[in-house]
């Protein structure tokens, strides 16, 4: 089966939502990529983490059968950490504090069996290291992007540039209007679609995801959630196993593309019922498969 | 073909939103709904206003087939008026006058031929006068309800009781929350229905509307609009033609309520491309027809 490259943030993080909080639990958006992306498709992470990383995490992504050739571990370092809240709006975190630690000077270097890699997710990280990531992968069929409103406002000109180079770009309906200036997500994808993608999808948490396209708009409803614990990772589950689902099947036809896309939902469908990895550590296929048929009922006319 | 009895208010509205603003205009969630049904089904319209309402919207309404035997005209009296606007926030308007002028004193009194009515949408206006009229019916075969969060806060016991009478209860996702007292649309669905409709349908506007029925959940994406002109009465012109279709093709099976609601999200989607009625007066069902064939290709997977 094609195995995905994943490159992205690998993090402990600290969440405060309405129903909890957790502190320094597994994170980061290549972390959340790959699990969910490891029920599909074998993983090849790249990313850094620092030598305070606890093993135990090292065993279970291995566990999950992704591969860490790609993840540096830093001598002395400290790996990335997030501290933020949710407690106002379950859609959009307040940041209370970043420590970028061995994110600060890393740069990603691909072991040499990865730059063959045919199916590639850039999760959300610096966009300058999601470039020299894609320069160094010789032919890729399929790339997928992510970003986060910050490296709008840092580097716009770059993420622009990342947009014009993958074939599937994917963000929030913030962050679609931020990036084009529009008001209205409908605008902002078809802004979005000029600058070259294949695709463009917006997420739209409860209100499930747009995907703009050539062929049209496909409008897929999110799985029903009554109480959403923690949204942190819901993005990175949707985007990493909306490409694992694309590189298993190794289809890349309109049809399929919306089949990844609700596969990805019914994924971060199930992260966000619990902080941190939690619920996706236990996720099977048997419910994505029937979280999947759900969404297809609710689909028809 | 099956007449459809519509009650609720018929007013003159002066609305200020980003792309400009109209003056006592043509308005009101019977009006609306009224001209919005009138595509499908003849209708019976039950309402108030002054001897100040332009006669040349008694001749438009005549002129699409709305029967005005239930319109009662007060000599003397002032139309309803309602002043506001949607600055800040396309989906939620800021009133900044209401005069209730004829409404103080309203009490619908349906003329005798209006009392076999199978089919009624009680759209939105004081929950008592809903009711009233509702007593005067003698055997309705599908009731359709609206209300606004004005009446959940002057009157929610009022409008509980409405919701236990009707077949099928229409409001917007704030709406649900707010009568149910929860935080998640989901959660505010399943709530509702346990009052006793055998449908609820929550309106999302541009993230289209769910139905909650015993059958599960159904979610109908929105017609993709580009530029909201005037959210004004897209909820009624929903809730009319909604009703309409069912009373138009006689069939109340789970499958015609699902293209009912995306019959009335494209007729919705028309409303709200200009001020007051001005784009509903111009639709014609060619361009209804084109807009459920996009929803349905969005929706397909």
């Amino acid at each position: 089966m094609n195995p995905l490259l994943i490159v992205g943030s690998v993090a402990l993080d600290s969440v405060e939502t309405p129903s909890g909080h957790v502190k320094n639990a597994l994170g980061g958006a290549a972390t959340y990529g790959s699990v969910a992306a490891s029920l599909f498709a074998p993983v090849q992470l790249v990313g850094v983490v620092g030598a305070d990383f606890p093993s135990e995490h090292l065993d279970f992504l291995r566990g999950r059968g992704i591969d860490l050739a790609g993840l540096q571990i830093i001598e002395g370092g400290r790996t990335f950490r997030w501290k933020g809240d949710y407690n106002d709006d379950l859609n959009s975190a307040v940041t209370h504090e970043t420590q970028l630690g061995v994110f600060e000077h890393f740069q990603p270097e691909l072991p040499e069996n990865y730059r063959d890699a045919e199916f590639v997710f850039l999760a959300n990280i610096n966009p300058s290291l999601q470039l020299s990531t894609l320069d160094q992968i010789k032919k890729p069929k399929l790339v997928v992007c992510d970003t986060m409103n910050l490296w709008i406002n840092l580097a716009r000109h770059m993420v622009t540039q990342i947009f014009r180079r993958v074939d599937i770009a994917v963000l929030n309906d913030g962050e679609a209007k931020m990036l084009t200036e529009c008001d209205s997500t409908i605008e902002a994808g078809h802004e979005l679609l000029k600058l070259g993608p294949r695709a463009v999808i917006i997420k739209k948490g409860e209100h499930g995801a747009l995907m703009f396209s050539e062929e049209g708009i496909f409008s897929a409803p999110s799985y029903p959630i009554e109480c959403v614990v923690d949204p942190t990772g819901a993005g990175d589950s949707f985007a990493g196993s909306f490409t694992a689902y694309l590189a298993a099947t190794n289809d890349l036809s309109y049809e399929n593309l919306r089949r990844a896309v609700v596969y990805g939902g019914s994924v971060a469908s199930v992260t966000v019922q619990d902080f941190s990895l939690q619920s996706l550590r236990e996720l099977k296929m048997e419910e994505v498969e029937k979280r999947f048929a759900t969404v297809q009922q609710m689909a028809q006319f």
